[in-house]
């Protein structure tokens, strides 16, 4: 981790990070990453977070927005009707959300760890066949087990790794990012956190804190053995947002929708061909799932007439999620020699020194 | 209330009811009616239900479930939004919502009970356009005051009173009717109650009791002074459940979404022309949109594992408050002539009896 | 197919059914099956349904409506935003969902038929635990391809088969069932077709042409090595309506939404663990999807005025499927000794006689 | 209009404008307004879009998004299920919603318009409590009536006119702003309009063309005769969106989704207290809602693969709409002696000068 981070570089966001800057920041979550490069045309992987880490299981309360649904979510049915994410989240390319999903309900079993009897798991993807061969299914079994395990608190792998390995964010090399808050005591002192898988974007809209970053970065295109690939706004954006803050699943949906507004604040507008999808949970309220042997659980629920500094979080921890993506990401030769190139981070301080935006 | 009611009549229903099978069984409901008929040409009025009677007015959990969205529900967009009602629920004519809404509004101003510093109100409505003048708009805001502050607990009036004044079902004169179920101890002891206002149907859907009696009953059609008027399955249910089950808003959902197998259970499928929406909301969990000086609430929440038999209440209730709404109500002649006829209840009692289904 | 169907056996229905009473009568819809039966514990399989038939692969316009989302239905997230099914269907056991999901994009990828680029197809599920070991995973890609392959139009099979060979459906053997209805020429004269994969309902709640046929049926439990596994409504209804109108995927939603009355008319009220999610479309207005050289599309589109025979016979072609999938699956015996009964088609005669309802 | 707009001032926006930037240059749009200034405090009033203009009633495909739903859009209930928009809009002050409904309704009554034998109006709404006295409820029917009647194309006002007349957006002077995008013939060569109605926003949070303006213009504080009313990010912005484009009901939800992240391009994240309701429809495919005799229409529709011009041109749109309001909005002292004041150009303009970012 001693690359630099988009704060690092001197680019402006608002708000107070928490101790990483990370999801993890939001005591219990773990993150594990599973990296599939092999040879010229595998650039792939797995990303799994665990809401209490691995050996809680106690499902926490949840709620996703589809801001443009041209995309996967699996298990969102159950977290819309039921209010809980039952257990990890994977997050990895379009093509292999099949076997990641099956994968996890073995480990479920494994572990005794099914809640209900069956499990819907939450599996969510961008597309990453650019660089990656998405038909080759190089996701397997073994791999999605390995994030399983593997994943940890504390700072965390960005860039070119996990789920995010192959992908693109405003045609520059995009990855996997993450970005916390923590509000101040008088606010609640919660902490707020984003992970998010970046695959989208048009290089004409790429904004940064406020500038119009892309449009002075146009010849930077990818280079490719061929014609440019972007002919519409494909790709995808998938966020997670989690807070240890008391909210109910209702609230959470408000959480998860200003990830949209978050993603805005990068440039991008949504395009068609973008699976926007975000998810957001709470740690807080343990065993709220079962209650007492009457089916009653003693919770607590935040008002929301206290909400508006964790909404306006969600997106500031998701534009910067996003950014960080992009600043960590590196170059990567892929699938039929298509070559992206990652975001120039001095060029990119020479533009927001250009606005007066550097601070 | 010496009218029989459709228990009386040795129809049977599933579950036990609460102590006046009425809405009001929830603690603290209080409903209040305004009816206007005058001269030939009004026959309608207005409905008001205050979560936790007239005094108290602390937001109620809740959530609403457009089932065929062909009406309306005024105030809808903030209960799914934050989760909470906080005001009185209205029910009038189609035409007078308006007139409903900002009259709440300015009782609300009158009483300082406005929650937000504005106020959106819930009113919704049912057409009375066959029976009633609903273009004369005969609704006054002093129905509006009326039915406000007439509002009770215990047994409440059924038929043809309040925005169900004027309203026809299954081609039968319909109206306003309610029903309550209480659960065993071991489900908790929880009420559960609905009330109706039926406005919706064909004749030869009427199903009571498994039983398709408007299918005997094809003569009985209401005489107009000309051709009949029911060429689709126009009109509208709007059903209201009531609990004090500490369910959170997104299981309020699955509560109101219950009412349309309620609907179905009386034969309808759901016109493209009817106005089937539903609203459910909890008494439990008192202070819950407030919180203490942090903004945080404790509470308690039902598990989803013990919901079913509230679910399941839910549904029987409705079905109980429709068909009550048709025992209740009385022949009616109104605008230009139009004349119902109530559901004929010996005749209605031999067809059940022809299928062994009477008690 | 000389099984006998349930309208074979003088249950009384509504409307008028197609040639085949199948969801095939829709032209060009095509349904195969893998049904996997292997020793003591593998009873499972999986159903592929192909819109317009394995040869065309032009998108039709889809809706779904999850009743009860305590499920799984993958793809419908783009269902949702971009209002097209861009492949075929699969139906499995709920752990198998991965599997069918990543091999259907093979076999799209091996047919050249991924619509943009990437693929997220949609595969919907039941649980079948109670038969089939669910934790074994015994569905394969070869069974995937096989139901892919094998699928025909005309009339299909009904019971134990495909993704509903070991399910289970008010505690009586479950399976695979359909249905069609014909409208007469004055109604437009558009067919419309169910398929159901049936694993839910309490036996006392089975209800058949409204006769509380499930309270009579008490002593015919299911006969299992231990306790009886029903303690809660669990289990799931997948329906898939197709219809050759020219609905636009905001009515296909409407067609959907009234699966739900079918399955209250045959008696549950979609219990917590019940996964009850529905999918509509329509195989009209080939070509709406990629439009002329600038995007537009001539297409026709039915006005909402000309819905209701629709929206009615998507609730009784439901409920048919649904009471067919009973009456032609046979009883099992399974994983763990676990043996279902299947409905016995005698006694069901017999009450319905009682209580004056066989034709 | 010899008032200067956003443009004027060399703001830079994205996107080239239709004739006059208006809603009004999508073909048959006609917008009127009643501006209610009495006394001291009535600083209200109601404006009215009619989609096809005033004479032509032919319902049009509509869809509506609730960002946030803290506010009332009547009559959205019946454009999600049945998709369209059957009569004029309505926008005013929140505690005067029903007047404005009831009096749609006479208006459509006396001019024999109402479709479907019933109507529910959609009428929506931001609060202007801080300089009207809402409570009063000023608006009365003949200012609906004033604003119906009084309907134009071609250039329209902006600023505090109409329902927009007492707003506050980011602490300045709010009110009505309007704004539009013709595509390149290469895209379509539709056009795409919006009006926006704001109410919304904290002053730190204003962002002009990525530049954060109201970090710089903090003392500007409205002035009032007590404390600063801002604790929360109150107040409203509703955006109606209009295009030409032949767009389906899913379609223009997407399109009303985006006028979220055109609120956002100015800084606004949605706070709890906000309404942020956004309405899209289209004036494409004219019969679309009754079809021939048979109820089928012939109607177009753009292919999803070409809807990316149209979904960022509805947020570029939205964005200068807000702008707008603002830059045509002018002091205002109200209620109580609360003073408004709008944002000032010449300051503006040298803020965006610092940032290099003037055109």
């Amino acid at each position: 981790m001693t690359k630099p981070r988009a704060r690092d570089l001197g680019i402006p966001f608002e708000g107070t990070t928490g101790k990483y800057n990370s999801i993890t920041d939001v005591q219990g979550v773990t993150v594990g990453y599973a990296t599939v490069i092999e040879d010229d045309s595998a650039r792939t992987g797995v990303t799994i977070l665990h809401p209490r880490g691995q050996e809680d299981h106690d499902p926490v309360f949840a709620a996703w927005f589809p801001f443009n649904g041209n995309g996967e979510m699996t298990g969102s049915a159950w977290v819309e009707e039921g209010g809980f994410l039952e257990g990890p989240i994977g997050i990895t390319n379009t093509h292999s959300v099949g076997v990641v999903r099956d994968t996890i309900i073995q480990w479920q079993v494994t572990h005794s760890t099914i809640f209900q009897g069956w499990s819907c798991p939450l599996v969510t993807e961008t597309a990453d066949g650019w660089l990656n061969d998405i038909n080759a299914f190089f996701v397997k079994p073994e791999h999605v087990m390995e994030a399983l395990s593997s994943a940890t608190s504390g700072p965390i792998a960005e860039g070119n790794v996990g789920g995010g390995t192959g992908m693109l964010c405003y045609e520059f090399k995009g990855g996997t990012g993450t970005s916390s808050r923590k509000l101040p005591e008088k606010f609640g002192g919660w902490t707020i956190g984003a992970l998010a898988q970046t695959n989208f974007g048009r290089r004409f809209q790429l904004t940064i804190a406020g500038v119009p970053v892309g449009q002075h970065l146009k010849d930077d295109t990818i280079w490719t053995s061929g014609e440019n690939p972007f002919k519409q706004d494909d790709g995808s954006l998938i966020v997670i947002i989690a807070t240890d803050a008391p909210l109910l699943p209702h609230q959470l949906k408000r959480l998860a929708k200003r990830a949209s507004l978050g993603m805005a604040r990068t440039g991008s507008l949504g395009g068609n061909g973008s699976g926007d999808i975000f998810l957001a949970f709470s740690t807080a309220n343990p065993n709220a799932a079962l209650g007492d042997e009457q089916g009653v659980a003693s919770i607590r629920a935040l008002s929301n007439n206290f909400i508006d500094p964790l909404l306006i979080s969600s997106a500031y921890a998701t534009e910067e999620a996003i950014i960080n993506s992009m600043i960590a990401a590196e170059d990567m030769t892929g699938h039929k020699g298509v070559r992206a190139k990652a975001l120039p981070h001095q060029k990119l301080r020479e533009i927001l020194q250009q606005y007066n935006r550097m601070q």
